[in-house]
């Protein structure tokens, strides 16, 4: 019964090249190796340790997370993967004491596409450095990723770093960046507060310009205003981009981002006049609990006025509020960015759950043996089938999803370096949309594998508690799912509505331009495979999702006010905006596989996991399909029966479509979802290292169990 | 900005008599007084804190945990809640010492109903335990309840004295049960296996009788036989009810259940040939740690013969298996029980996090102002009403629909006793659903909730992780909530199949003798106020599940073999049972709003309460509904129109809606849900509670962020 020879087993049965959908999965063969390198310098290390994360309290958990996030950046520096190292060729380059070639070499590339010479300054580089960057940086993301202990370093690279770069004025990104690539300081990125969350127009924390010293003066002047929430605040970072109300020359110009000093960098005390600390214990354990989210007062904070991030506004030294010619639009650049990040780890955090659940459900037996003959593995219920491979299904979805965003944010960028700005909203409700649906997804098929492990998915052991604790907050940052979707709806109203003018809707809208012949689609499928016909897939998503906002636009005009109608209406418009992208989703897979994509049965594999999230979403939401007319319930019917037999064929290969992840025994953290299947002795073994097991009689018996059994609870003091 | 105000103003909203509603949602006037009198006697024990669950690491927890259930256990007997007391008065009774007015005071009850003569003695009395018990026991139970801390007596009162109730015989109730009531000894109930779970034939764990010696011996001859999961096993039961296969006479007679001491009485020492410890860390901070699930072997551990539970099967002295008259059918009457109050506890827990959550909408403000005024409060987005407010129709329909439950489970118990078994199966097949449907709702409903919080909802002083955390286990004890649904979904086909050779469906199937009928069935609402109409509601419900049912049954016919179709088609007849469960809260919720429900407008608010729960569901499973053809999509958009206007009926009465539960602040543990609305000041106040923040350096400040900062990692050791 040991599970070792069930999955060497289920991996003879693959139906395709597990090497080489490993290679589909991270998105080329240089991502293939950089991940598979990375992954496993990591694992290999015992300074990376995470399986007693659960167990560890408080305050040691955080000084253990301190411990690898150091250990970490030594790794980076050590291995020369990060940028820091990068600044130092240029700096030699800039002295004349380095070829390009060197350099080339230091950055481990082949040295194509590079260009710099040795008269580059490096502000000119800095100026360059988005792009640039990217490359460089790849492998130290990846390290730190794989590391897998969410902490400060996570907010100073992904926030404030690129606040500072995005925001700032060229001569702040001098000053600043520097300090910020080498961890010279750290910061974080302190914009919500106690009272106030998604609205950033609502902000209470003041600044306020004192002409007399050149400074702004900052205030908490309300309970809500305290900063709360901001990751890596409450006990480390040194610096932080705070976000306050600018006020000058007797007017409130709205909210603007500051970079404020929080702690001396000669103590790590906390400055005068600010009060800082963490906000306390989170959901789960291990989890989240490694990241100091910290809340914030300030009394009277003055900072010098070049402190204010003033690359789209500046206050003069007379105090005068002036609008740059920077186009505010640059902003949205970043938010394409940072929610395409998002999607794409939502296909892995997706994976890393279904990988879990495959692995085990293929161990696991149960029932349908007559007289203690061998049980059936879990796996091959349809009940478990029809519950565990549309996540399978949606991991993938998710990835090439993400990928075409990482396309998308390429073109956003070039478009914006050449002011052109016409495609921008709808990549922003795009990238908008699809970072609420595959988040939600994902914490919520994170939990629904956890269920799929049966009583033995709900040990920490499992990975799942962890994996399920530590995502969910995605749901919420970066914009809330529900508020996110309200704003995918405004934007197809929008387009909806601009019809009529011959507008043309572009990018992911475009099929609202066939408006008219989607409303009077009827799907002509007539049998269960005209069910894995892309067009036929394509055309009911088409004709669901531009009916259901049609059927808004056409409620919201019922209403005198508008904003009332979209307040009242506010259910349905959410439920158009998750048909318009899961429409994305499908057609963006459907995209990736008119691709040629190499390798013995992998393009046919990920077709069937493409009909699977399809008709599994159709299934789901056949309300929809079906009260909008385009296909009857007979059609219904038949999809569904289409979808029982994609399942058989996912069967086999289910083993193998998750080893394809590729992920490490450390980096999956999951006694169940071990590689080598071996299950049952591995559980057993971790049950002995828990505290409790320390002793074999508890703490407590002598005052609390003894009294009990002998009946001398009476005189006891508690 | 304080949010006392606020509720205070919520409050004076109401449209309905609150008083009253509390005494609905109690049950009765008793249920509430006995409730509201323990739940504030917890309440204001400083004994039964439990705000720093989520921060004590798992020895510390566990601890606490055993100090408080021993105070608990303290103060049961001090204020005579138990029937120890009880135990004590008809040992007086019996020495003539006492009349039975001092026993009815001593009981704190009136007396009446009493029929105990001074010639009660104790044998007799115990076999008439299962009906008295229930009154004594009340109290008791519920201040358990109130400690809100899962514990080791938790499985001792609920598993291990009801299985020696149940399956012992009379000489071993008299043998055991005054030992397990005044917890002289502490039980768990050893079944579920590291490899076995649901399947209870599958157990690998042996007893093998010994005629020479006249015991059992019993041995754990695999790994995955190894005893997992059982509550209380790790660290303080002294006894367990274990399940093993028993083999006797050269034969394996299948599971039977065996009382076996596994620790010593003197220091509490596993016996010899045991080896038992706790299995690990769970889900969650707090939560189901306080529990200490344990693993359990035997190594040829020897029990006497009259150890083995024979009251449905014996072992005789010479090794002869022989079955009892008995009936067996007795077992599922317990099961009824069971189930039922785990339907109770689901409302609870719902009506917890709905309560948390309903609270806090109403503090919580965000968007919707101009120019920095007074932000909108969030329970007035009709995207938060369309998740919420559903959620609280549930808490009352589940209460429902648990109160149906106790009253059917009191006519099985009467059945049984008269040896009627005719509505066993029925009643089995409802209960099993309505666990399976109760639960996954409420864990669902739960998470919800937290989102519905929003970032706030992720602090552990939100209380909502730790719910949640506790809960999900229900939906996997007691009967996998999956297998459930195939349970009832079988014993749906039987019904249906026997259709045509005339036999009446009874109970809740009773609408599918009315087939044919509910195939024809149209609805015939024509306008929104239609769908506040309870046959119009009722009769939509009933024709969507008949059908889905009768869809099963004819797909399934078309397979050769049975069991191969029931397996294939296992998805949709989950979704069947689904529908079938669904109408019986509906129907049972609507046989409630029949009764007369005194109080100024609680009726009124229950009926609102109703159809959000139904047209709620409604929407959900739209698909079900039209492609069955029962409504048009028409018909169902009038239903959401209607569902909307029911959102804002409810609007004004939230609050006091929640405050209708009755639930202490102590009980609640939510900062966010806290009565009075307070929640900012004592979000902060709490915050600064957290271990991290006991030094405003942190540790590992030294040794790991200052050498980050100072470029000094380089020849740093990890």
């Amino acid at each position: 019964m040991e599970g070792v020879d069930h999955l060497t087993h289920e991996r003879s049965k693959a139906q395709f090249d597990v090497e080489e959908m490993k290679i589909v999965w991270a998105g080329s063969r240089h991502a293939f190796e950089v991940t598979d390198r990375i992954s496993r310098l990591v694992a290999s290390d015992p300074a990376f340790r995470k399986d007693n994360r659960t167990i560890l309290p408080r305050k040691e958990l955080f000084k253990n997370t301190l411990r690898k996030a150091a250990h970490a950046w030594k790794r980076i520096i050590e291995l020369r993967l990060t940028v820091t190292n990068l600044l130092m060729c240029v700096k030699k380059l800039q002295a004349g004491r380095l070829g390009s070639d060197e350099l080339s070499r230091r950055r481990g590339l082949d040295g194509s596409g590079c260009s710099f010479s040795s008269s580059l300054d490096l502000p000119l580089f800095l100026e360059r450095f988005t792009g640039f960057s990217d490359v460089i940086e790849e492998e130290a993301t990846k390290l730190r990723f794989f590391v897998d202990e969410i902490n400060f370093t996570e907010l100073h690279w992904v926030m404030f770093v690129p606040a500072i770069k995005g925001q700032g004025t060229d001569e702040q990104q001098r000053k600043w960046l520097p300090l910020a690539y080498k961890m010279e300081i750290i910061g974080c990125y302190a914009q919500t507060e106690l009272g106030h969350g998604s609205n950033v127009q609502g902000l209470e924390t003041t600044a306020t310009f004192d002409p007399q010293t050149d400074e702004f003066v900052i205030n908490s002047p309300t309970l809500t205003s305290s900063k709360w929430w901001p990751g890596g605040l409450g006990k480390v970072s040194t610096h932080g981009i705070v976000f306050a109300r600018l006020i000058t020359d007797g007017r409130d110009y709205g909210i603007h981002g500051f970079i404020v000093q929080l702690r001396s960098l000669d103590d790590h005390l906390p400055l005068p006049g600010i009060t800082v600390g963490d906000i306390g214990n989170k959901f789960g354990s291990g989890a989240y609990n490694t990241m100091d989210n910290g809340l914030l007062r300030f009394d009277n904070v003055r900072i010098p006025r070049d402190q204010m991030l003033m690359r789209f506004s500046q206050v003069t030294r007379e105090g005068k509020y002036v609008r740059s010619s920077v186009p505010r639009q640059l902003v949205y650049g970043t938010m394409v960015y940072v929610r395409q990040t998002i999607v794409a780890d939502a296909s892995c955090a997706l994976a890393r759950a279904v990988c879990i659940a495959t692995r085990y459900s293929a161990v696991r037996r149960q029932f349908g043996s007559q007289n203690g003959g061998v049980e059936t593995q879990v796996i091959d219920y349809k009940t478990q089938q029809n519950r565990l491979f549309p996540l399978l299904a949606s991991a993938y979805a998710f990835r090439f999803v993400g990928e075409w965003l990482k396309l998308l944010y390429t073109d956003v960028s070039e478009r914006l370096q050449a002011k052109d700005f016409s495609t921008l909203p709808e990549a922003h409700a795009c990238t908008a949309g699809l970072k609420s649906l595959t988040t939600s997804a994902t914490a919520d098929g994170i939990e629904e594998c956890r269920k799929l492990c049966g009583g033995h998915g709900y040990l920490s052991c499992s990975g799942l508690p962890e994996l399920f604790a530590v995502y969910i907050p995605t749901c919420t940052y970066e914009g809330d799912n529900v508020v996110l979707l309200l704003q995918v709806a405004r934007f197809l109203m929008k387009t909806v509505s601009q019809l009529p003018s011959g507008e043309k809707p572009v990018g992911t809208t475009a099929y609202l331009g066939r408006v008219e012949d989607l409303m009077q689609c009827r799907s002509t499928s007539q049998k269960a495979e005209d069910w894995i016909n892309p067009s036929v897939v394509l055309e009911v998503f088409e004709a669901r999702a531009a009916r259901l906002s049609i059927a808004c636009a056409q409620n919201l005009s019922k209403f005198a006010n508008r904003d009332e109608g979209f307040s009242e209406l506010a259910a349905d418009l959410v439920e158009a905006a998750v048909a318009h992208c899961q429409l994305i989703v499908i057609s963006k897979f459907i995209e990736k596989l008119r691709q040629d994509i190499p390798g013995k049965g992998v393009k046919e594999q990920l077709q069937i996991l493409c009909y699977v999230y399809a008709l599994n979403l159709l299934h789901k939401h056949l309300g929809d399909f079906v009260s909008t007319g385009c296909i009857t319930p007979e059609q219904a019917s038949l999809a569904n029966d289409q979808l029982r037999s994609l399942y058989s064929q996912v069967r086999p290969s289910a083993v193998a479509l998750v080893d394809a992840f590729n992920f490490t025994d450390h980096f999956l953290g999951s006694i169940l979802g071990r590689y080598d299947g071996n299950v049952y002795p591995k559980l057993y073994e971790e049950a002995w290292k828990d505290p409790l097991n320390e002793s074999i009689v508890p703490d407590g018996y002598h005052e609390y169990i003894r009294p009990l059994l002998k009946q001398q609870l009476r005189n006891a003091r508690f």
